[in-house]
């Protein structure tokens, strides 16, 4: 059956590499996605390749033209039938089509998203009955909805919202208010031309003028006949991005504008007619809490979104260096680019964070879903769970996202000029990428929400109590204070390549690390620093790293699991290397300090043999790296790279792509003024 | 007289940090520049703003807009006769000039850089008398040049090019042709659609069939009148770019076209009419460099331009911090972000980096601006000074990309979302910087010169001789083998950020990487490799690092330099500080490793108290940041952020930005998309 569903990529100069792999890849493949999802993939791209707008994308167009052909691309999609049912689909089917998706259009499909996908969740989680004809109306594309929280002045500083919605017990309805153009509801997807419908978060006020917290509100926003405000709304276009250009980035200003009552989301709690404000929930923490329980998915979303980016780049980078010739050792051959040590130093590290990642986002994606399953058929809350997904996708979302960045970047520069042609679609890829760095949360400040999670268990460790979680990611710490006891002992590079021994490594970062930022919270505390101020001084060299290393260590043991189960030796080798570089080369890059300062490693031998590791890994996977990229790469109208199509015929893209540009070898239309300059003397 | 060249910042959110400086920023401004290069800046401000078209930019434009944009803004400076006589200035008020037309537009400057300044340089330093005229009709604007070196298959490795240029006894021509699309010139600025000149680098074969290796020739490439390519050439525009669209990239393919035999270039080296090769230099390699070794000035500018894009967004962060309120120890008075520790640890570093690069960038261009007139003068060739400045410039070229990619990215990402917009400036600076970290030579290519030269230094240190050079970066080689011997003495912060004592750290860190890169060099012989092997396999953690270690030492020294000048002690504190930040954060970030492996360090300590001093220093400089920027930001409208303005009304510069954009609250014309959907429907 293997043999039907994946087809041998055509010959070319990337054959040297593909014949001499050391796995079968076709394997592989099946072995991480199955069959079943590889045939869901191939109907999805049958499907999508009957609609000639989705995958036909003029080269420069206006920010106009990127809005208005994005709308038509996110509208195609919503008619076919198997992407309309987006949101229902079985796990992991959801993730091969976001992977498809985002792949596609990245710009039309986060548009979806959050006009209909996160309006529906939003509505369906913190609504009643009583707001079911909205979601039935978008299913329908009557309306379209978009979701309010950030406001100008603040950000992932949800608590900071001033929003007002007073109740107004004379006509039963609420007041929506922006006290100046800092409360202004900004940053918010689709509502710059396109929603008709918000979720708004607004604190809540009741006639008594008891200020209630952040409670959400469903707000018409324009007319779905003729697109036109209503009146009382200031709302507008944020203009031209760094990237995500497709996507209408809108602000509004609410000026004492009036809601019914019932357009409160109510399922947490409502305001009677007569203005008494009723609540199952006591304390206004906790409230917070349930309005803004529902950003973890965003979270999860973004692990993956940042692993696509990824893969998309390491796939052009590495089967360009497959290709592209310079230099060597005589002045008669030239060697392919990822023979060099420095090139393979360069790419393939990010090759294995990109499996990494990916393993990550997909464990990730399934233990929200089923938390989400839960709620939804309301079972009993399962708190120890929720709070692990909430730190670890605190940590996860910027950890892809920093590593998608710095790997997309990598990959841009390793692609020397053609790299910085928008055909080769690195640039692009940075300039999307560079969103997941901020929204839903600014990494910096989201990774403390798992640094203060962890804290958590320092006093359980140092009781020696037993410790473990939903999703076991700090079930070592019930080991805590043997483990840091342990010391580097590895004498020789096969026993640092070892993957127990580098996961070893990570549980000693995390307790060394959680220990130390712990007492130097006390410490800061006995100096006489009130909390918030003892936690801020403590991020730098703490804090960040804690979270970093702990996330790093769940990526690895997800790697590890999957090792496990990989249907035969070849493969288990080939993902063994990718495990032990992803660890090693993290280690070099970002721990070595820690290792020093907390007595793990002395002298000069540790850092040796663990760059001596990295460099015998990088020379061993080299010869993989088609392979491997070939297993994760998507097809070539997917990918849309001059220079990592799977032909590897890059020179005969190039042309093309230069060629069939409109402008290519036409005279400008302004020709004359390359002719004629006396404009240049116009002044005021 | 300062009174009147420098004039407040209006009040505003900012004064808090600017009223509590610990030295006075207009004194600061006055050393660093002088009173006459503030003076020539203002009048040049004052020229520019007579030209509307040179600062109002539309914000959202097609490719083809931006190309006829940039045409115009270049003839426009150019005819500004102080800009026009750019390349004649003396060397201070060219660095100010610079500084203020890359700032004003990237694209213009280098486009007017490459089609006029280069053209000239190459065919004045190339040729002789009888090219003068194409310099003559450049300046009076009847033509525009343009330079023809990298090929579609070769860019770094310039000897690997292919283009030929084949003598032609019969017809007294020179026969240019490109055997392949491979071998298409390429990445030539100006070419896409401006010039109708180029200078073209090919291999020259005389009658005989022998090759003479790569030599330049003036080629007519379009009809100055109609723009209209000459038959036998295929040239076109190579597309949108990540970046710097306004410059026309183009390629050329030459279909044996044929130019006139005064078209060589000949200073060095002609071919008579009979088809005899004559030339001084024998030697092909020595050729090779001859012809290429223009290419200096280039890489000095690069870390100039660096420079200045670091510095504009380095000033936006900083301002932004200071006016950004979020969060705050208890829930009544948010902070302004730049008071926290991890805030102040993100933007400091690049602070005290921007300052260090501007001083190593124009130390650069004095010691290259001196070499080139010594050329121009035919004074005797300072091979020394030569190989000096192009180890120099081929390290200070990539650490200021770099640096500057880095610092851009951590400013984007700490201006949040804001930082996301266009408005902010911040994502233009990063895809205009990127393309700095690959022209010129790719930066990893090109860092290997420079390990190259110090290589050779080994054996004299190890002889105990006694070295010097001109610009001096090397002149501690002479007690290079005490140096090895000493070890990390500190034992408190206070002694760690004295800058003696951080100059000598480095010292120490060039020493060991270059005993250690020549010793893994020499077993590397000793295992068989031949010497490019050798050489390749000894970069990724040795001649890479030791080319670093090599520039921060000098930039360190530049820096200690100007300090020793500084007008008063507060000055020389600030300053102190912002060396002291810039050499600990870079051995934190990129040295810890080498350190222990080298035996400088051992134990916690040393980290500890380099940790320990980084944070102090980011406590101390924290006050001082925003006028630390004043001083070296630009005028508003050269910034040109709604972040950055002068004034901190970042929200009212923000509603300002929205409200401004045509297409704001407007309803799209193609809102009818929004409602009618039926479109969505269509399929192949």
């Amino acid at each position: 059956m293997s043999g039907e569903l994946i087809f041998d990529f055509p010959t070319g100069p990337l054959d040297r590499y593909r014949k001499n792999a050391t796995f079968n890849w076709k394997k592989l493949k099946i072995f991480l996605e199955t069959e079943r999802i590889i045939q869901f993939k191939d109907e999805l791209y049958k499907e999508i390749k009957k609609y000639p707008i989705l995958y036909s994308t003029p080269v420069t167009q206006t920010l106009n033209d990127i809005r208005h052909n994005t709308l038509k691309k996110m509208y195609t999609l919503l008619s076919i039938p198997s992407i309309q049912s987006f949101y229902a689909a079985d796990v992991d089917e959801s993730i091969a089509m976001a992977t498809v998706l985002y792949s596609l259009d990245t710009s039309a499909t986060i548009k979806m998203s959050v006009s209909v996908a996160l309006f529906i969740a939003t509505v369906l989680s913190m609504g009643t009955e009583r707001h079911l004809s909205y979601v039935e109306d978008l299913l329908e594309k009557k309306i379209l909805g978009c979701f309010c929280l950030t406001e100008i002045g603040h950000g992932t500083n949800a608590r900071g919202m001033r929003t007002q919605a007073t109740y107004d017990v004379n006509s039963k309805e609420f007041i929506l208010h922006s006290p100046d153009f800092e409360a202004a509801k900004c940053w918010v997807g689709g509502l710059g031309q396109g929603a008709t419908h918000a979720v708004v978060y607004a604190q809540l006020i009741t006639p008594d003028g008891v200020h209630h917290g952040l409670h959400t509100f469903v707000v018409p926003i324009r007319d779905p006949n003729s697109m036109l405000p209503f009146p009382g709304i200031i709302v507008g276009d944020m203009g031209e991005k760094a990237g995500l250009n497709g996507v209408d980035n809108g602000f509004v200003i609410f000026n004492n504008y009036r809601i019914r009552r019932e357009n409160l989301l109510n399922k947490n709690a409502d305001v009677d007619e007569s203005g008494q404000y009723i609540s199952a929930i006591k304390d206004l923490n906790k409230m917070h809490g349930k309005s803004l329980g529902g950003l973890s998915s965003g979270r999860v979303n973004i692990t993956h979104i940042a692993y696509i980016y990824l893969s998309k780049a390491i796939t052009i980078a590495i089967r360009y260096a497959g290709v592209r010739k310079q230099f060597g050792p005589d002045d008669k051959e030239e060697l392919p680019i990822i023979e060099y040590q420095l090139h393979q130093h360069r790419l393939l590290p990010y090759l294995a964070a990109a499996y990494h990642i990916k393993f990550l986002a997909e464990k990730l994606i399934k233990a929200n879903t089923e938390a989400i399953q839960r709620k939804l058929k309301n079972l009993p809350a399962n708190s120890d769970m929720d709070n692990e997904i909430h730190a670890l996708s605190s940590a996860s979302k910027p950890i892809a996202g920093w590593t998608a960045r710095d790997g997309i970047q990598e990959c841009r520069e390793a692609c020397g000029g053609h790299g910085y042609l928008k055909a080769s679609g690195l640039g692009d890829l940075r300039n999307d990428n560079d969103a997941n760095c901020t929204y839903e949360g600014e990494n910096h400040v989201l990774i403390q929400q798992t640094s203060n999670w962890l804290l958590k268990f320092w006093p359980l460790i140092l009781t020696r109590q037993n410790i473990s979680s939903p999703l076991h990611s700090i079930d070592f710490f019930t080991n805590g204070l043997q483990i840091l006891n342990t010391k580097f002992t590895a004498t020789n590079v096969q026993q640092v390549i070892v993957p127990e021994n580098i996961i070893s490594i990570y549980q000693w970062l995390v307790c060394y690390l959680l220990k130390i930022t712990y007492s130097k919270y006390e410490d800061n505390i006995k100096k006489g620093m009130d909390p918030f101020t003892a936690k801020n001084e403590n991020q730098v060299f703490y804090s960040r790293s804690l979270a970093i290393a702990y996330i790093q260590h769940f990526s690895l043991n997800a790697m590890y699991d999957k090792i496990q189960e990989a249907p035969d030796q070849s493969i288990k080798n080939v993902l063994s290397k990718l495990l032990a570089l992803y660890g090693l080369h993290s280690i070099d890059k970002q721990h070595v300090s820690v290792l020093y300062q907390g007595g793990y490693t002395s002298g000069d031998k540790p850092v040796n043999l663990i760059q001596n590791a990295i460099l015998q890994l990088c020379a061993e996977i080299k010869g993989d790296a088609v392979s491997l990229v070939d297993v994760i790469a998507l097809p070539d109208f997917l990918l849309n790279s001059v220079l990592g199509a799977a032909d590897g015929q890059v020179y005969h893209h190039l042309q093309s792509s230069f060629y069939q540009s409109p402008h290519c070898m036409a005279r400008p239309t302004w020709w004359k003024d390359m002719v004629d300059k006396s404009y240049a003397q116009a002044k005021l």
